[in-house]
């Protein structure tokens, strides 16, 4: 019996296959605290125990991104350690809030795979899940990635592409956010008197600010997540690489964007579902990240007067703002995300 | 209505203007391991729960210092985003022990403005306030700050400089000190014998140690504090301006400089106020950061007969240690801190 | 009365001299987050209250490596503040688990001296414990260090070398460690079907995977730990020394090691005992940290049914991985660590 883990190649993924990951984690104040020391994080639901407390939380929640990173982690190990390319994200929805003291595991459910032409790689479709300790789930998502056979005589398997939808239906946000008091939510606390309604469909907004990222930021990140893709951490190896250095993991782009964005969207207090999510180009150490984003859509909540969605794209760019880029994705570009955002009415 | 936060400029701020900040946050044990792991601090009363008990809090506090940086890290997106420069400190003291799991919010006044003769900048005063969840006041604090104008033509507002207390008054320290049970007080777990009648005003103390500072380090320290001022943040930017770097935030050195003073002021627990304070040069990635303190004064607290106050001067020097440098400040000067400390008596 | 710390030197010390250490100090989740931010280690008893609970912890206690670098560092200001060389470690037992919200204490015994040869330096052993808030002995190790004289005329003291084991008996391994209810143990969770029977004496396993370190990274950790050995903080002097460069915590290695053997060894939850370990080459900002190990022996533990020890060597190298690396110690070779790990049967 091998006692080390080489990951699961193409040849070794089928659908249906179900997998149970390592490693259980606890989320503590301790990664909250973290996670803010990371990206500057400012919203104020997660920021304050009593902000949260006041509009309908029993306290601060622990930030969607945060919980994303420590679930999409667990998956690194059977899912992408051969991995090419994260390609794509879709269907991604944050079920309930996850608080301090709250152990997560993961587990994944392999929906297709697609052998590429080139019979050295394919593509393995996984919709993976995270569970708190009482078993409920607390996100969905799925993601495809182009992983390497080890095997290249290994028979193509049958072509299965699964049907996934472009955005997250209006009827499944929610399900994570409480009734919110909007009588108590401060907007001066808040950061930003535009709630909801002061949003409109077309309306693109600069975030402004740029982040500078040093390695050991990201390594501190992505071992925080027990994400253990050999890209990020390992110089020795990635000397040798196309791109001569470590690679920042793609979800630090994504929090960082998060974290930017606070500018503009201050009252976008909770991510309710990801539609998708291209990672346009690698971000390395001393790169300096920006961040804007587009209103594509705005909707009511069934049944909810207490909030409303906004469905916003956020693109990253590195070493060049906005202001200085074209409407087109260029080689400065680095992250397209496609989300839904709960504001207050 | 636009969306993003631009800062306010001179013109924009008056007299008697009231201004609440963003974000609310709660302060954990997390918070305060990150602080230990950015600085090393070893003060035993803020350090061990089992000591703090011991002589009389009901737990170990939150470094006074951790709590300046979260209040004044508040302030920055409303008052110094447009900033030139942090001038000075005056009239800062610490009024209540703050506990992790605390949750601070920040409001500051406008006590002062000041066009400076080029027009194109002036100087405001602000008194700023952190408050707790139960509405005290944990910390209140008086800077100025050079700020650029947006509209030159803008006129110049009425002078009004504030008349600031050069020293805090002695009766006005210790309210955030509970009473010390002196007899619990464990010298060698304390790190030191010296406890306050061991120190004669004049008396010098060079604090020996020097640590040197690199990027990921002070941007991680200000992203904990959620402070957003620019220059510390893009190097894409910073590397047009006159330094060519990234600045560290004055509150890092600050810290820094405290946490050196350990040796030589070990039984000094808690800053019960600031005098004064000036940055008397910017700090950089890399350099290394020395620290030495001179005794002001010594003073009892009224009807205290448990503590007593040092009004100590410390300052700090980057790339050369005390016994380099002339009375005089010079280049390597960096930080000149006059406050009052509390010892065991 | 000096108010700073110089340290003791080689003839401060004698035999029988007991030394209490300063800084008590409360192990939090913020410590523990922070822990897992540097070293990315996935042990699922400690990563996950809700499996620690099931196997039969009250929760998920503490890394038994960050136990020990809290007592180490605590002893560094008093033993080895002038030290030329941290020479070994023998007889390291945990004896109790550790978890957040105990706060620790050290204290230290001189159970051995002997003078260099050449009169300027001389081998200090040194007995330091542990404990907690209950005064619970939770760590006892002995470390020899050799230590600079200050007066060299001072005389040699009489030479006293301590009969250390080689090996801690299994007979004093797993106090600190529950009854392990077996059933629960989901090796699916926790990473590995390896259980303590899986593995045979003389068996090597290859730990893969290579981490680079950056200076941020050591700094934060050491500081973390209160360890203020002057050569891992200061580069301005340190760019004068044999290395030009700060040297970085011995103890960092140790964990980075710990956390890579996780594949490999990902049931071995808990380090009993260590017998010896040296520190053969310094490691630097920039070195990728490769770890390997071999098992030398496998033993049931007296009246414990449910688990059993295998005493293992990890070896760590830097810039080279197992396989580039002959049997033999070469530059390349920074630890060997032999020491008991508890796997469930």
């Amino acid at each position: 019996m091998s006692k080390t883990n080489p990951g699961n190649f193409f040849e070794d993924f089928y659908v249906g296959q179900k997998i149970k990951h390592a490693t259980p984690r606890t989320i503590s104040t301790g990664d909250v605290a973290l996670y803010t020391s990371l990206y500057g994080s400012r919203f104020a639901v997660q920021s304050g125990d009593s902000f949260a407390e006041a509009v309908g939380y029993k306290q601060s929640p622990v930030d969607d991104l945060l919980v994303f990173h420590i679930v999409f982690g667990k998956t690194v190990a059977d899912i992408s350690l051969n991995a090419v390319a994260n390609l794509g994200y879709a269907d991604c929805r944050f079920l309930k809030p996850v608080y301090p003291g709250d152990s997560l595991t993961a587990s994944s459910e392999i929906i297709g795979v697609k052998q590429n032409s080139n019979g050295k790689t394919g593509v393995v479709y996984v919709r993976s899940s995270g569970r708190n300790q009482r078993g409920e789930v607390v996100l969905e998502y799925v993601r495809w990635v182009m992983v390497r056979k080890a095997d290249l005589a290994a028979p193509a398997p049958e072509t299965v592409v699964p049907d996934l939808p472009q955005i997250v239906a209006v009827n499944d946000l929610g399900s994570a956010c409480p009734h919110i008091n909007n009588e108590c939510w401060d907007t001066q606390l808040a950061g930003s008197p535009c709630m909801w309604g002061d949003y409109r469909p077309g309306e693109t907004i600069d975030h402004v600010d740029g982040m500078t990222v040093e390695n050991a930021e990201h390594m501190m990140a992505t071992r925080l997540y027990q994400n253990t893709a050999k890209v990020h951490f390992n110089q020795l190896e990635q000397k040798h690489s196309r791109f001569g250095q470590r690679l920042i993991y793609g979800g630090h782009v994504i929090s960082l964007a998060r974290a930017l964005s606070f500018n503009g969207l201050a009252n976008g207090f909770h991510i309710a579902a990801i539609n998708g999510g291209s990672h346009l180009a690698p971000l390395f150490a001393g790169d300096t990240v920006y961040a804007w984003s587009k209103v594509l859509d705005s909707c009511d909540l069934p049944g909810r007067s207490d909030v409303g969605a906004l469905r916003i794209r956020t693109n990253a760019a590195k070493n060049a703002n906005c202001l200085q880029l074209p409407e087109k994705p260029d080689e400065n570009l680095i992250l397209e995300l496609d989300y839904w955002v709960i504001f207050p009415k």
